[in-house]
């Protein structure tokens, strides 16, 4: 019997590179060979939440496909895990709703995503503004128990549990508290310039690049001509082998940087080769098949706790 | 062939008093009269509307049933307008959500509804603040033409139109432009106190209050011992009979003031009492019934809508 619900979300907003694998992908992986026996798991497609950044209707559609196409590259099995779209969901919204009428405004305006916009001395959209409500009823909706999460995004569990309260506290025990599992071995991945990867910094490696592009993308890591070690390749090979390889490695060529990049590139393309070649085989219609799946399955379950949360809110006539 | 679409709404917060038959029912029933050929009426119960001020589930869920039992008692007509409630049609939910991406947070906060919560020191909730983008996603579902609403209700329109342009300048021409229709004769309903007639002002006449209710409230209407004319008996008089036979009845008389409040209570019982009864016929399977059959003939409207909204944002997959 499967006792925890695990969930998880991605936003489908554009190419991935290998900052997101090992940030976001391989930590949800690995907890799912962790702990697949004891629980259930969810991997949502954040499409609606793609919107408050996302104005360009073909990009966000190609962006959906993309990303679940890269979740089933990397290897979920959407068997096994319920591989679904917010969109699909009606309850999602219906939900986020609700809770918006229990939080307040000075509340949201301390959430990080909106007070960095606003540092930014850009105006936020409502959609950004209330997107923690909306991602609390994704948690929400399916009793979860666990949200795997980086440090920086302990605040977004936060959020969620004030909501469970105030809903909790007006309506009585309806909503599950959720803890967040904060992902092992998740340091900030490295970009090309020794900066975190990002897309918005232009220092990314593409997940799922050509050889050439990775070589590319290598060959342009940023190093100090004085040092004996370069540290930037150095950090970023250290996601691909164990600290006793590479020491051994990287004092054995000291000073070599070519060859230390090109060793570089070669395990970056053993990793994603295979992945790489797995994800040209799935097509559109496959794609559209396990989210149709993902739907229902979800849908089966949100809709139990949408008809609690209607009872007792007044809704339900 | 109708060719203009009319949408109207009421939160189900309370019971209806005189002001609000006044105030918006009855313009509704007299646009109504004046465009069932060449219009369709679209009558929503905002139920999640009301969410933002409603904590309680049995008030919220009697306030419904209340409504559409109050709509129906004075005269509307629901095979010829599409009764239904927001909450059956989670379309409203989705488009809200999508405004709110389209529209900025300092936009929202010269919302009326929301500043005025500010100025009297309130924390306005989250779903208060994000209400003119939900109720644009009510108007614009069902490309609407015409909103009727008081002169204290054009900011909603204004803002609904906001929406449409930011939308539509973006992702092509694909949401309606609605109008306002000001209500003619709708001024401000006075109450038995002279104010506004309000609910927060305790200053009331029940719509479908029982006769003693009536006898009850009229008698504490507030009268100035030193004038001929009660004025505020006069100016709730004024509702129910043209100036010609208010100026002979108030002159033949003069100083007379419980004969006069005990016309004027005659009057609002031969409007009432036929509503009265007619309500006490409606019951709670009829109403199911009812919105049942308005919320399949609003989501059969608001899906096309949806569609090719969902299609230029690129949710459609």
């Amino acid at each position: 019997m499967k006792t925890t619900t695990i969930l998880t979300g991605l936003q489908p907003s554009g190419d991935l590179h290998i900052g997101n694998y090992f940030g976001s992908i391989k930590p949800f992986l690995d907890l799912y060979d962790e702990q697949k026996d004891s629980a259930k798991f969810y991997l949502m497609v954040a499409d609606y939440h793609a919107l408050t950044s996302v104005r360009d209707g073909s990009a966000l559609r190609r962006n959906i496909y993309n990303i679940v196409r890269d979740y089933l590259a990397t290897g979920v099995d959407p068997e096994h895990v319920t591989l679904f779209r917010q969109s699909d969901n009606p309850d999602h919204m219906e939900l986020g709703w609700i809770l918006d009428c229990m939080v307040s405004v000075p509340f949201l305006m301390q959430a990080h995503s909106y007070k960095d916009k606003v540092t930014r001395g850009l105006d936020a959209n409502a959609g950004l503004f209330t997107y923690p409500m909306l991602m609390a009823a994704d948690i929400l909706l399916y009793n979860t128990d666990l949200v795997p999460v980086g440090e920086d995004q302990r605040q977004h569990l936060e959020y969620t549990r004030e909501a469970v309260t105030k809903f909790n506290n007006n309506y009585g025990e309806i909503l599950k508290e959720p803890k967040e599992v904060i992902l092992k071995n998740v340091g900030v991945v490295p970009g090309t310039d020794g900066q975190k990867m990002s897309k918005s910094y232009g220092n990314t490696i593409p997940l799922f690049g050509t050889r050439e592009e990775i070589q590319k993308a290598v060959m342009s890591i940023v190093t100090d001509s004085t040092g004996d070690r370069p540290e930037n390749v150095y950090a970023i090979h250290s996601l691909f082998r164990s600290k006793g390889q590479l020491e051994s490695l990287y004092s054995e060529h000291t000073g070599k940087y070519k060859y230390l990049k090109e060793a570089l590139i070669e395990d970056i393309d053993s990793l994603i080769a295979p992945m790489r070649e797995k994800r040209n085989d799935i097509n559109d219609g496959d794609i559209r098949k396990i989210l149709a799946a993902g739907a229902e399955k979800a849908r089966g379950i949100s809709s139990i706790t949408m008809e609690k949360i209607r009872d007792v809110i007044g809704i339900n006539i």
